[in-house]
């Protein structure tokens, strides 16, 4: 058992793209201590930690485990996910993984359940959910400031590399899901999901695509992902009985704004019919409020919660378990994408979680 | 028969809220001569006629039709187009209709049939397809300076009027289905349509929406429409394999911007697999480019091709087979609604046109 | 003398450019009766006149001044409103100026003292002022919202008409002085004036040009004007100790912001330097408010403002004075204009107002 | 006299805000072995020393000019840069300054001679001139594409350190002088300089203000700096007869735009009247068009062009007249705002540089 106040030891498997910003910021959090980077490639990993300072870098997982550290990160490609979480849990290590937290719903199934049994943090690193600006929505959403939910749009299209291994929506719309997971109350829950994704260029996958997706309440969610798109666009619509919500990432001097705006329905009588509703319907044109949102890196608090989780025996903010709602998603995207866009059920993770 | 240069008579029949443009730009064309406004509200129709010079008010479409008039512009709600455009085809009356060309598309047939049977013009009032940045647009797609579509993405989103006899899809699609129509080479003819709608006030119809459309050669068409948005947006996205056309209504010192980015595959090797390709794939990060638009009035134009197409004994640019095509499309869409976002074949308008 | 509940009657003098927007507006106003356009050329008074209902066209402005009207307007240009507003008054007319008031301001003390002593109205159309943002402008400021003010710029180019009569000050600072004179509390008192201009095409006036004007309690106002700019931007900053305003003029859906962001200087100590004061200097990045501003036409509520100050006896909003306070920023301007940009002191219009 | 092949060895003085960035760059750079830091706060200099490899950490300038390094850079305040620069030349070091050059001409053009007399390089570091989108500009302008110059306006404001030692103009002005100096035909050579400044928080020294610099031709540059402004902007406008460009530094998506839009005057008769060319004016409402821009570190481009001077035996690009033509604007900006904005000739530097 860690004492509370000595630091966590850390590693960072995989030394690529993002290995290295979780290393960065584990190495400048006061909560842990870096101990080691793995990667196969061993001058890679030298590469990241020589600069951190006394890290290690070493090019065995094996080796790395026999070790006395609390917890490993894992920033390898999503194949791998399993096999390398499956190992560090067996060895009694917390894990955090890079979205998506598995290539399948059921392996990242066995890995929340062996995490389970072990009493260890499993916990998957959406990182924008630990922004300032999302973490300000699921207040405002939570404070029942937006009122009723009527639809939510996500938009995230850029120029982007086509992968070699995944599509747009497995490389894209994770961000998307696990943000839409985070701010809606009980977490994301479709009705049904219907996924239409373009390949023009014929790369063999879709390189543009559209997610639909009914919630409860008649609330619809759609997401746009793209990486053929020459503007740069990143940005969510939270409509609201009370109040609309625009998130716009790339405009620092205004990230969200919130619009008092709306249509109001008449009240029904008694014997209302939906056509008296209509008539009745006006317009609300209120002012527009930006919050002022702290100039944090979400890394930094994503590190802090995955050793909040660990010193407090209590599950991430953004579990395992949100990692698999978001695979349900978008395995269920993935059937409806081979059928033409037909309707299809995700899993419902709240049977796995016990809330059904 | 008209002569060459004798004004050509109209009269506007409906005097809401289209009517009186219309109404306005017959009278302000050197081709018409506009000779009356006919409306049952008898005083509205008065409104309308009165400060726009020695032009008649009547309330009766019968009488109107009984005189000398060339051409009759329709209107009127979309349920009343086809009583009214085949009683006027029938007195041997051009006819202009307002968007959509009727509330079925086997009315709408029957008017197409009816008009040529006659050899009379009817034409849609498309109105977009004659501003001059969709005009733009379709250029420089027919000269291939966008090179192979790769995808189109139309947004028409603002708080709006919530109609009592139609949904957002009827009341907004129509405009960006006939800009597609128009711009597409060989016009829209999508192989299927998902359409997906909210009602979160509960008022009865789809208040919010998207339609998904697949073309030939893996084009993904999406339309979004929304009375319910906060933010007003009418936005034309082209994305081609060579340049991608941003359309952005709401901007008068940009409406167009061409940018010249994209995304390069590698040439398949002989025995070329997908993965070469996509292994090879590099950016274009080009210039932008935006050309110059002419500021003149849609309206004007429009008006100004109906006499041309009378008097060349031509179709109009827009005309009765634009108008089917883009209610085959709202078809499929409701029925596509009614079942879930089902992927609903619309009824191929090149069977009507003999094309096929 | 009039009924309260009759009409007053207004005749127009000028059917140029602007006269127009004010016949409209008198003539859908419930206030006043529009009788009469005057302009030398008939021809253009009758085409303004005829759309409007019974309202006569005439050429001369004594024949016009011996009917029964209230009140004229002009709307000719500034070297002639002199010799007519003089006529109306001395007709016993309530008088409205086009701006600015006269083309001097020797000019233009005669025709406020002439209403004066006649106690008629003399209201100068500084039509800004009626707008729903600067009126929020006015009030933000008036109730403290703000703080102490720190400076103002004002910032008004386009590509414009090369005026054959005036240069781009005269031209276009009118609006942002008046705009200045209307909310700033006490009016637009500048300690002095200096102006630069710019004259690249060689036209023999200015087409650009930069106002300083340092206001008490070392406030600095800068108006920037330019007729050869390719971006059309209208924007006015407002910079206080406590909150910022901006308003651009050109964005209909954020027409005002409210940004309450600014600079913290410590406490002085009892014997407190500034060093220290700069030494302790913090940032507050707070909240963006955007206040719903109704949509309401500025030149309606002008028009009601002339029959309240009319019928109450009372100056209007934008009296004689404000007319008087903004020539003689102009004045001083040209003459700085004439010696390199030379600080000139304006004629205290406060002396002339009796205020010091 | 080094090697063609051999990597200059260079130190840096200063380890506050931009040292760290000049080592960073020095130590990427193939051109150069960044050897050590010097500050006289010994730790700081390891913080920023240690990170970048076998670089030394020295707290004494006298023996780092003891060692055999070719260069040093100054990254100090501006009041220690002449004694710092005037003993490395005296050491026989080629001499690379932060911004501004010096505290004040004199003492800058003592360096300027220093470095003469010895044929060392002593380069500015105007670190915007090696911008891609500057460089672009001067291009632009070289190349006649904007026809004659016609106006000229810099935009540097946003919340911003009150500087304890010198005001706003000293500390960010000189980015637009040095920009303004490289863009310009002939280098910044105003007929004279007026500054007005505003401290409304009684600090002691200007917190934001203008300069205006009639230029020669009768083009007015404008230039507006400002701490305490809420909203940050960074532009450049430059307004020529054939075309105007912007240059808006905070939109990575289209930093530059070149507007095809101007005014026209019609052509003088040969007895031709300022007048007539006035009524002959018309409006050009070309394309607009946004070169791309490579994405390019300036702090990378300005390391080797300091390299480049000293291996060619050539003048930097910024070399030290760029620096005294800033200065000798900044001097005469001080003088002006002494004497409330009185017009102050600057220094002539084209005496100093031989040129006149």
């Amino acid at each position: 058992m860690t004492a509370p106040h000595a630091r966590l030891k850390v590693a960072v498997v995989g030394a690529g793209y993002w290995g290295p910003n979780l290393a960065r910021n584990f190495a400048a959090s006061t909560e842990w201590q870096l101990t080691a980077i793995c990667d196969m490639d061993l001058a890679r990993a030298h590469r990241v930690a020589d600069p951190l300072g006394p890290v290690a870098a070493v090019a065995s997982l094996k080796t790395l485990l026999d070790t006395d550290v609390d917890a490993i990160a894992i920033a390898t490609p999503a194949r791998t996910h399993h096999a390398i979480a499956m190992e560090a849990l067996g060895a009694g290590k917390h894990v955090l993984v890079e979205k998506p937290l598995a290539d399948s719903i059921g392996r990242a199934r066995e890995m929340v359940d062996a995490a389970s049994m072990s009493s260890l943090v499993l916990m998957t690193d959406h990182t924008y959910c630990y922004t300032p600006a999302v973490a300000k929505i699921r207040e405002l959403i939570a404070e029942g400031r937006l009122g009723d939910l009527l639809f939510v749009d996500s938009t995230r299209i850029n120029l982007g590399l086509v992968q070699p291994d995944v599509d747009v929506f497995w490389d894209l719309a994770p961000h998307d899901l696990s943000i839409l997971d985070f701010i809606l109350p009980g977490g994301l829950h479709p009705d049904s999901v219907s996924a239409f994704g373009g390949d023009p260029l014929g790369t063999g996958r879709s390189c543009l695509g559209h997610l639909m997706m009914p919630l409860p309440n008649s609330v619809m969610a759609h997401v746009q992902v793209n990486w053929l798109s020459p503007t740069k666009i990143r940005q969510l619509v939270v409509g609201g009985s009370e109040r609309t919500l625009v998130w716009d990432d790339l405009n620092p001097q205004q990230r969200l704004s919130i619009y008092d705006r709306g249509v109001n329905l008449g009240r029904e009588s008694p014997a209302g019919s939906r056509q008296r509703a209509v008539e009745q319907v006006s317009y609300r044109l209120g002012d527009t409020w930006s919050p002022a949102l702290p100039e944090r890196e979400a890394l930094a608090d994503m590190v802090a919660e995955f050793a909040g989780a660990i010193r407090g025996h209590r599950p991430a903010r953004t579990d395992g378990h949100a990692g698999l709602r978001v695979l349900s998603v978008l395995e269920a995207a993935s059937r409806s994408l081979r059928h033409a866009g037909l309707a299809e059920q995700p899993e419902d993770m709240r049977l796995v979680e016990g809330l059904l």
